[in-house]
This record gives structure tokens, sequence and C-alpha cells, in this order.
């Protein structure tokens, strides 16, 4: 359920010139091409499925990282030690896109092998959507899982201050007719880019988004980007303390168990007073080890048919969802009619090509509201 | 955090009596002497963490599904097929709670050689807590991730009917000087047995835990028991579809990756009506197999340092804790002073021990009010 809906005074950019642009820039900054293209394929993957607050608006902040050699866009993973269904990789402080391809891709070939695989990264920086990684297991037949720890925004229950990242769980699994499951979700209730969301249209916030400084519920944005994020749940009351529990077994599996940086000690993620050094976890699991594949996906696309044709609560805004539909749909739209950007982003990538000359592919206005 | 505080009116049971008594209970069902303390072992585990709905309170169901032949006590679980990191067990119909301990042992052991190793058992039954699994693995240096399908008592978002179970997801690693870390939660806001307690007090219900049959938000228990619980998260525009995605996850990776019942498939876990064929999931990681052990703990112990010494929210209740924490030193307390266990689950014990002719050991009053 994509939260950046609607750009206003949109442009209309065509997917490929847009992934050719952005490997192309991303070379530029001194990555070779294989890891520019596995950049590139994240961001547009982002953009593609309306979640553009980890797509190329991103790129700016690469930009910053890299010049400011905080981060090593040329590195590559290097893998440390392992067993064949544990593997511990160092992106020796370089992209994590780039990082979490290979390591995934490593998972889903010993996956192959023993039944399931976990990599684990750790030197390594942002990564974009967590989804990807995921998505890549299901395009192989498996069920992939990809997690990440992120500089602290979330506020342990009970806690007055951010301790913890809106570490991203998702998993993702091959669906028949329904193509894919993909569950890509921050552990708080909403991500930090809804509250920016909200302070541009003059909302006011419902009690279990967030917290001011001083711990109260946070009722304007001000308060809120002033104070912490709360974790899946909200509330106490409302169960938030298992949204923090997950969110602590994210960072659990990524920094602790990978031996990177960790929850309060994690610096900014676009920060250039230093490394990142985040953790990753990827894990893939092949159903074909204990069963037919077809028979695996056959039953998953039963239970979707079930759960999609489910009688509505009253006021449904819509009919019942499978995780990933409302994304994959987008994604199909676009890639047929061009990715909508809004116009701060697309003034930023502007700026981009005409620094480096990279001319910046054709853009049409977007008169079509997407959805 | 546990729900079932405070029974009023409790008696005081010595937890290795009440482990003996169980077993000889189990084994008088049909259970050899193994199975029958595997279980034993689980329901007097959760008694004693206060989980007092996953405990020995579950005797008289468990009888009466023996009973009516549609569990076997005596099964064992058949491992069918798999690869060193991913194996299928057939629990035959069995207690769960033997299949279970089988099934993570056998993870565990696999972790040890390969790293990470996960077990899928199909053909199970009711196996008590999730997080005694978990815990299992805990115990032998590793971390450890349990899953389980139930019955469907949850609605989907924008759905008004039950679909998905409370599917739990319990993780529990090594903690050092605090023992372990174990995060033991159902997927929905609040589980079944809290909407009975706001029944017995006669609360009024918050938004986001329930709904009413017609898929109104629940107000009272009477309405919220007569129609489905709300996944964690709760409404949609608090983010409940993260919940409900998780418990999606669950399913995907118990009973459609096993290849047992899922969803709304599954016949009512006490019901005598035809066996529950339920789905679980067990993993084992081995920290051990990418770093020191000691080294994985040391940070696991700094991370939890750093959550718990936060500065606290004006109205907090308490110090921030730590997933587990309030369940561990509820059984370190209840080991030494016994078990309390409320009137009503006192009585059904007492009717059992008469039935059976096993003799149910010693109480004494609880004077002191246990928290």
């Amino acid at each position: 359920m994509p939260v950046y809906d609607d750009p206003v005074g949109g442009s209309r950019v065509d997917a490929g010139a847009l992934l050719r642009w952005t490997t192309e820039l991303v070379e530029r900054l001194g990555a070779p091409l294989d890891i520019a293209n596995d950049v590139a394929e994240v961001l547009v993957a982002s953009d593609l499925r309306g979640i553009a607050s980890h797509g190329t608006a991103r790129l700016p902040q690469y930009v910053m990282l890299a010049e400011a050699r905080v981060m090593n866009p040329a590195a590559r993973p290097v893998l440390e030690r392992g067993k064949p269904a544990l593997s511990l990789f160092d992106a020796q402080n370089g992209f994590g896109h780039h990082a979490g391809r290979v390591a995934v891709d490593y998972a889903i070939d010993r996956a192959a092998e023993s039944g399931a695989a976990v990599s684990v990264v750790r030197n390594s920086n942002h990564y974009g959507i967590a989804g990807w990684y995921a998505m890549r297991a299901a395009a192989n037949g498996m069920i992939g899982v990809s997690l990440t720890n992120t500089s602290p925004l979330v506020a342990p229950t009970r806690a007055r201050v951010s301790m913890l990242g809106t570490n991203p769980i998702a998993v993702a699994a091959p669906a028949g007719k329904y193509e894919m499951l993909v569950l890509d979700m921050a552990t708080s209730t909403i991500p930090r880019g809804r509250i920016e969301v909200a302070a541009r249209r003059g909302e006011r916030l419902p009690v279990g988004w967030a917290i001011a400084p001083d711990g109260s519920p946070a009722t304007t944005p001000e308060q809120a980007l002033a104070g912490s994020l709360q974790p899946l749940g909200g509330e106490e009351s409302t169960a938030g303390y298992k949204g923090y529990g997950l969110a602590l077994i994210v960072e659990l599996l990524t920094g602790v168990l990978g031996g990177a940086a960790f929850g309060p000690n994690i610096i900014g993620l676009f920060s250039t007073a230093g490394k990142s050094d985040l953790g990753q976890f990827y894990m893939a699991i092949d159903p074909g080890a204990i069963d037919d594949r077809a028979a695996f996906v056959a039953r998953l696309e039963r239970l979707i048919d079930q759960i999609i044709h489910a009688p509505l609560i009253p006021d449904a805004p819509g009919p019942v969802l499978y995780p990933g539909q409302p994304e994959s749909e987008r994604a199909s739209r676009q890639h047929r009619q061009g990715i909508v950007i809004d116009r701060e982003h697309h003034v930023s990538l502007l700026s981009l090509a005409q620094r480096f000359g990279i001319p910046f592919p054709e853009t049409q206005v977007a008169t079509t509201t997407p959805s």
C-alpha cells in the first residue's frame, strides 16, 4: 500500500531510459558497470513500484556520500566466513544494492544445494527497497527474505528516544497466477516519509504514529519530526511492544549477527560524518527440496484466492488485497506508460544531469493521475 | 508482557510436582513416556512463564481430542524428505509438542553442521507456546525461530470474516547476563484470551483489537467474540495490513510450505470434528559459523543494555523491557515459589486427577499476588 501516491505536476519518464541514465550516473561516481547496473536496477524497480522514497530520488544523497568518500562506489563484497547454509560477507563499505544482489544470489545458489541458506552482510550501506532482494529469490522459484537495519528513528515501547531503525522485513514467494506475494514493511507504524507528507498537507496525526520529543503522543508533523516514530502497533495498549520486538529481531539478525553497527550506534544513513556500517540478512528457502514446486505454488494461489474473495467490512475503500498487489499493478502500468516522478524529484535529477553532463531522458507532463 | 496476571483465589503448586503429574496424565492417554515428557515440559514451561492460556489449562482439551481419536497421542514424527538445511516431517497427527521438540532438535543438529537449518512439520497439532522451541535453540547457543499456523480467528484488512490464525512468531537468542532474548507474539493485536478477560471484567474495547460480525469496530467483548480479531496494527489507518501481512507470511512458511492445512481451511484446534493438520516451522542459526559465539552474545548484551537504559516517556508504567523479560522473571519466581493457577484451572485439573486416578499434587492457597 504505497504512501507516495498522486504526485502533482509530475513528469513521465520511460523506465528503460531512466535505468540507462541512472547506470551511467553511478558509473561516473566510480562504480564499475556491473555495480552501477545493480544500483540502477534496484532504484528503478522502486520507482516502478511507486516507492519513490527509496528510488532514484536518493541519487543526490548517494552522490554526496561518494564525493565525501564515506562510501566506496567501486567496492566489491568479500565472502569472509561461512558454512553451506550461513555465510558472512564484508561489503567493504560499497553500495548496499550491489552487496545485496551478490549476497542474495549466493544464498539462492546455496539453497538450491542445501534446501535453505542465509547470507549476512556487514560493513554495508543503504540498499533501497528490502523487497527487491526477496523478489530475486521468488523469481528463482524460492521463498526469499530480506532484512536490514537502519539509522535510529523508532522509540522502543516506554522509551522517549529513538533507539532502533524502521528496520524493514521483506518476504516474497512465487504465487502462480498472482505472480508474487511480496510483503515489504517497515516495523514502525508508518515510515518517516509519511510524516513529511502530512507536514506538506497540514494534517494532524493519529495516535500510534509518533511521539514528540517529550515522549507524549505527537499530534502534529512538526512534533513527530522532532521526536520519534512509534513501532508497529503504536501505544503499549495496542501492542506497540510487538512492533518494537520485531524491530529488535531485525537488529539481531542484521547488525548483531553480522558484526555491523547496531541500534543507537548507527549514524544517519545519509550523513557524511562517517560510514554507515549497516548489516543485512538474506535467506532463500527452496520449496522444491521438500515438495514439487508446482504443488507449493498451487497452495499459495488457493490461499490468496480465498482471502481476496472474503466479504468486505462496510466502509472498505476497495477489495481485500494481497501483500505486494498494489505495487505490482503500479509497476506493470508504469512499465508500459512510463514512471511518474514528482516535480522536486525531477528537478533534483535534472540538476545531477547537468552537473555530470549526462542528458536526462525525455519526459512528458503526466496528465493522468496515477493511483 | 503477559496477559494473564493476578489470578484471584489462586492455588500454588510446585513446578516439579506439576510436571510429574502432567507426564503421568499424558501417558495415561496412550503416549509413551518420552512423548508425555515433551508435552509436560512445554505445558509447565508455559505455566511458569505466566502464559496460563497455553499451559496445563489445555489438558482437558487434549484429553478430549485423544478420546475422540482425532489425534494420536502415541504418534511419532517421520522425516519425509529434505536436504541438509531444509527438512519436512510428518507429525502423523501426534502431539505438536513432541513433533516440535524432535523437529527443532533436528534443525539445531543440522545447523551445527551447515550454519543454519529449517525443519517444517505437517499433519501436526497444537504445540503450546511457540517460544519454547525457539528457546530450545537459544539454550544451544543459537538463534531459534518457531512459527505455527492456527485456526482462523483474524480478519485480513478490509475483510469482515476470519481467514487467518493468530499465527505466532517466536524468535530467541542467547543474551549473556540477560540470559535470553525471547520474542513470542501473536500477529493479531491481542490474543482471543484477552477478549475473554475483558468480558469477565466488563471492559469496553479500544479500536484496533477486534471487529464485530458486521465488520464494524467491536466496542464490547461480546461483539468481538462473535466477530474477528484484528491483525497487529489494527485499522488500515494504523497499518493493520502489516499485521495481516505477517500472519500471511507465517501461513506461507507453515501450512503452505509444509503441505498442511492453511488459512480458512483449518478447523478449530480443539474441535473433535476432525484432525487439525497444522503446519509448523523451526529454524536454527548458529552464530558460531561466522563469528565467535561470545562476540555475538556480547553485541546482543550491549544492545539490550542501551535500550533498557533509554530515558522514559512521562507516563511509563515501568522501565523499558526487552522481549521475554517479564516472562523470564516470572518463571524464576514461580520455579522457586510454585506456580499460581487460578480457581477454574485448578478445578479442571482436579477433575482430571479424579477421573484418571492420579492424585493431584499438594497445593497451597496463593496469598501473595503474583505480578
